[in-house]
């Protein structure tokens, strides 16, 4: 069958002659529809990091060349022998791409499996990154448990924004939301943008993001930010002090990763506030314990999702609570994805927010 | 009356012509009997951070010459018109020297005692720092919700630890302590050690605490250290995952306020576990974010006490679950402070957990 994969750093090709998956009892086979392209892609496409290329990955025991794209939506073509819940051929899922040892049937003493933390396993990895196939292909198999089925309102290339949104939700989830809260969101790149969505899809009435690129600005404002700040030109402490009547917001959710942030956000949240980590760091920042100290706040770092994320975004998606939509900035071609997606996604940075590889289109 | 006065940085005075304080309708009038010696007594003596100097403090409306003295226990001589709660004439209590606006009675839209964290109002302060007379004095009034009476079996010396203790208390509390857990401990200093009493009486079955000084690391033996490790000699992190069967310790309490410790704290903590940082810090220490990210770790920063910590620790005093005796390595006379309290503290810092000043002494 027809396959993205990657062979090395900077080397990405479309093979034809990838044997097609065989759909163990557990698993369900599935046609891929539509993948978004994350940065960790590109990530990868310039320095291997998660996928494996000297050493075979403990969960899958494979090394590249290994199929590319986690964040995918497609149509059920196999159900396996053993699988119940009710999947039929023909069903449209949205697919968690997560690989543990929990259910890879790997599980020896991995304190996050036994924590049922499977999203930070300590040998875990993804569908499309880290072998086990990937959404850019004809067909994928993955374990019946990490599909889910999308409302019959939710179509195929929304379907491919459930794992993004699925981080955002996951990282929203880590603070208990009250109504009427209000939330600064760092950064409105595709996880900030998710997070401000999610944020009010669950409740939060003041969003407040924090934000530089004037094309992010308007994509923020569209998915529900109630105020946009500049960090170029303004005090984002300030503003958020003065927006929430002196008292800082109750949730600050990091999806910048940016040195200077950190001293604001802290400052943004009022007493015994949390601020949310979402982003990956590159390096080392100064840090003052004291900034946390004389308000009691607390500093909360997540990392991808749960099963119950991705029934939440799910679910979401078809009661209208999330409307993703405008995240696609573009549909593209297998064979142009390093072209028209990872080169686009670089070159123009700010006009996008998901670009997806139309795995059917020609 | 008699009382000891801060009047400037290094000018400390017994002065014997203090106006006695006059039992308001909502306080009681204490006889102090014993006061401890802390870190910010030393810290204020050398330079005012929290005694106001220039400027009246917002609560108290005083300036120095401010009393000194914030852990202490006494017997109440005078009970205001007002107060109820059934205090009687003789009763030993040890004191919370909490002033905040929500109690002293000016209390207009602070974030803080809106959410009945009371120990970081905004405008908050010590009894024994702020004005509002010191325990190392003849008499001295306070709010009667501040007053905690001492059970029968429990000294008027054991009393001036209360306070020491409510801030471990209040650190331990922060995290839902589990039977069995197993908890990281930074630093035997009073706080470290205070924490790990606490964490004892609480239910820690393993507490593992990293010292340097020999000394300090026989007083946390003493109090309840299952573990000792050097962090001059050894992996810190390295040997709390050993111990704990590879997995790290549901909870690290930073006492330490040491640059070299984060990382290795945050690395000794498992998956999803929390960091308490009970220290005040001197500068900005380099962190990296993704040393909470990978594990969906938690930074919780703590401050002070509330009322219920103070509570915890007298019933627990009277239970006999807390028996911090040992803790008091040397009780001293009023007109030897300096001397034989902050110079003991300073030249033979490792050789003294608390240093008592006996105000009825002679």
């Amino acid at each position: 069958m027809r396959a993205l994969r990657y062979h090395a750093p900077g080397d990405l090709r479309v093979d034809t002659d990838v044997p097609e998956p065989k759909c163990q009892p557990h698993q369900l086979k599935i046609k891929p529809a539509f993948v978004g392209i994350c940065g960790t892609d590109l990530h990868e496409y310039s320095t291997a990091t998660f996928v494996p290329i000297d050493t075979p990955h403990p969960l899958t025991g494979e090394k590249a060349p290994v199929g590319v794209g986690h964040e995918f939506s497609g149509t059920i073509t196999e159900v396996g022998s053993e699988v119940k819940d009710g999947w039929k051929v023909g069903d449209k899922v949205a697919v968690q791409p997560t690989l543990c040892c929990w259910s890879q049937g790997k599980h020896a003493g991995c304190d996050a499996c036994d924590q049922s933390a499977i999203n930070i396993c300590s040998s875990g990895g993804f569908v499309g990154l880290s072998g086990g196939g990937g959404g850019v292909s004809d067909f994928v198999c993955i374990d019946s448990q990490f599909a889910f089925k999308l409302p019959s309102n939710v179509d195929l290339d929304v379907g491919a924004l459930v794992e993004p949104l699925a981080v955002a939700w996951h990282a929203v989830d880590q603070y208990e939301l009250r109504k009427g809260d209000a939330a600064l969101v760092l950064g409105a790149g595709p996880i900030g943008l998710s997070v401000i969505q999610c944020l009010k899809a669950r409740g939060a009435e003041t969003i407040i993001v924090a934000e530089v690129a004037a094309e992010r600005k308007a994509f923020a404002k569209h998915f529900g930010a109630t105020h946009i700040v500049d960090p170029t030109k303004e005090d984002v402490a300030g503003k958020a002090k003065e927006i929430t009547g002196g008292k800082g917001v109750d949730v600050a959710l990091d999806c910048a990763g940016v040195a200077a942030s950190i001293k604001s956000e802290v400052a943004a949240v009022r007493v015994r506030g949390t601020v949310v980590n979402v982003a990956i760091w590159e390096k080392e920042v100064p840090v003052q314990p004291n900034w946390f100290v004389f308000g009691e706040k607390s500093y909360k770092a997540v990392l991808g999702y749960l099963q119950k994320d991705f029934a939440g975004v799910v679910k979401a998606l078809g009661d209208g609570k999330l409307q993703p939509t405008k995240m696609i900035t573009s549909k593209i071609r297998v064979d142009r994805v390093v072209e028209d997606g990872y080169n686009a996604l670089i070159n123009e940075k700010d006009k996008h927010v998901k670009i997806l590889i139309d795995v059917q289109g020609s």
